[in-house]
């Protein structure tokens, strides 16, 4: 097990990053500081991995809310039902949140955490590589909008975060991708060694090799980390973690949330962002090659779907939360390893990349 | 005008207090940092006062909400509300929401502000005793749930907090006499001659002596403002600002939000508390005379409701935020303006208060 902790100031926190962890109650019981804890849940993953939690969880007064499965059920009325059973089951502010899943129940949980009573503790295990590499670190917590992703949630950050390996045996492949997606984002943004270290070892990821998942969940968050610390609220630089992103949510929101898996609208979201850095003299077109190539040999989409107009983007876009005052911002490659903020690329070039990519 | 400056290292914020503010547009811009400003009022305040805002918004992109007005629309449907129309006009994160009105319509905009795209800033326009004194500092915000009230929310700082003595000329003599409630609380849980000043001076302030109001909202604010700066996420000493109001919830709840001010319920609340006070022999009997007569005289209620009966109030009490891993702890007075917060009062004294008044 590998211990990567995130410096916050007094906020810091660790992750655990390893094999066999939710057998391992040392790891939690530190982190949860009364009797009370709410574990928070998902239909797919309560069957498989709630059992291992609950045995951890000896001594402890527990509630347990499973949520329906799917980025779909992450909005305001689904958050409801976390507060309806934390105040039928009158948790005090002394209470400790546990997320036990991906993405959707991480961020749901950590805004539950944010908001009961104005803030209690949370605990992260999450349970797919997407939300092991993505939520663990940053403190970004949410729940979506019928008009824009993750419109509504807070800055809140966990006690700490138990990633364990064992529990990706049961990820669905297309899952196991989506999470890769981000992954290879790392690489892209801030670490060309990690992008090669990928491009040799995409193989051994795509078949679950557990050493080589850890490796790169572990040099994922490490990167994440090192920017979140610089930037906790987003002010600035940390906006480079949304590489693909801002296309990539107007590809979820056009084709409805769950449709897409997030990571496989950042990934198509990637290749944007690296075409329109290569049309802009920034980047050489082979980093764009070599970004479609891997993200190929992951299983994951390079091109948006079909059907979504220029037109369709350019709507989508202009509500993103990367819009300043009405300008857009878009996170471009300087070269591979080296992303910026910019609102600098003109609109006709985006327009270009729009229509040349829309079919 | 006076200012007081609420010390919170990078969270400081001024608080404006004087007559005529509302026609000086010095005192908003520099707290609106882009073009764009959302206005959240309700239906009771808007054909008062916003269109004297409009004015001081001259040249900015204006979004009104205006919500239904009252304690019982203070929740999660009503927010999304907020929600929906920020996104509707395509609010960015640089936008700065105005809270135009009392206690409900500013810790609801606070919360939208503190959760809409995980936080933007927001200004205090407060329009009643109540909220120029009690929202106007500490940044809760929040709303409420059936089970209990100020369930979900957040702490989040205004920009700045302008508080207009004008706009008390239209409030309801129910209103001033509950903002009042509020007002006496800081004389006795922190400040024994601003009690005395209160007893001196209540005849003006319920003739809405414009000099009266502003000292007696001056007074609370600075000594609200003391007690968070010591601890804003309310860790332990700042539950004295609860005095009360673990009682006045309860009666709260039982009545159903919006039939009992909260400032009514806070003041039969404080006189339970007082009482207790009395019968653990902490303080003596001349300080419930004392609060029970300015009460009075600010025609405040000094009992619980009829038909509440002791066992109401236990279980009302065990849900409110004030208790901890089951403990359940109240806010006393050792002597007129101190007050502690204790978990030390036997059940069987409060018991012996809740069977003598619940008639």
């Amino acid at each position: 097990m590998q211990t990567l902790t995130v410096d916050l100031g007094d906020r810091s926190y660790p992750i655990f990053i390893g094999s066999g962890l939710l057998s391992k109650p040392e790891l939690l019981k530190p982190y949860i500081r009364g009797s009370e804890v709410a574990v928070v849940t998902n239909e797919t993953v309560a069957p498989l991995y709630l059992e291992d939690l609950r045995r951890l969880l000896g001594g402890y007064r527990v509630t347990e809310v499973v949520l329906p499965d799917g980025e779909q059920y992450k909005n305001l009325t689904e958050l409801n039902q976390i507060f309806d059973r934390l105040l039928a089951d009158r948790h005090s502010r002394a209470t400790t949140l546990i997320a036990l899943g991906g993405g959707v129940v991480g961020d749901m949980c950590g805004f539950a955490a944010a908001s009961y009573q104005r803030g209690v503790n949370f605990i992260q295990i999450p349970t797919t590589v997407l939300s092991q590499v993505d939520s663990s670190v940053g403190g970004k917590t949410g729940v979506n909008h019928p008009l824009g992703k993750n419109m509504i949630g807070a800055f809140h950050q966990p006690q700490a975060v138990i990633a364990d390996m064992d529990v990706l045996t049961t990820l669905p492949d297309r899952e196991l991708s989506a999470g890769l997606a981000e992954v290879i984002k790392y690489g892209l943004i801030s670490d060309a060694p990690f992008f090669e270290w990928l491009e040799l070892n995409a193989e051994r990821l795509m078949s679950r090799d557990a050493d080589a998942l850890a490796e790169s969940v572990l040099r994922s968050c490490e990167n994440k980390a090192k920017v979140v610390a610089e930037d906790e609220r987003e002010g600035g630089r940390r906006a480079i973690l949304n590489l693909g992103h801002t296309f990539g949510h107007a590809i979820e929101t056009h084709q409805g949330y769950g449709k897409w898996l997030h990571g496989e609208a950042v990934a198509a979201g990637m290749v944007m962002a690296v075409d329109l850095s290569v049309r802009l003299g920034w980047v050489e077109s082979d980093v764009l090659q070599r970004t479609i190539a891997l993200l190929e040999q992951c299983k994951l989409p390079v091109q948006p779907p079909k059907g979504m107009t220029p037109d369709d983007f350019l709507n989508l876009m202009s509500v993103d939360k990367k819009v300043i005052d009405g300008q857009l911002r878009l996170i471009l490659l300087k070269s591979l390893g080296d992303a910026v903020v910019t609102a600098e690329a003109p609109k006709e070039v985006l327009c270009e990349l729009l229509y040349s990519l829309c079919h």
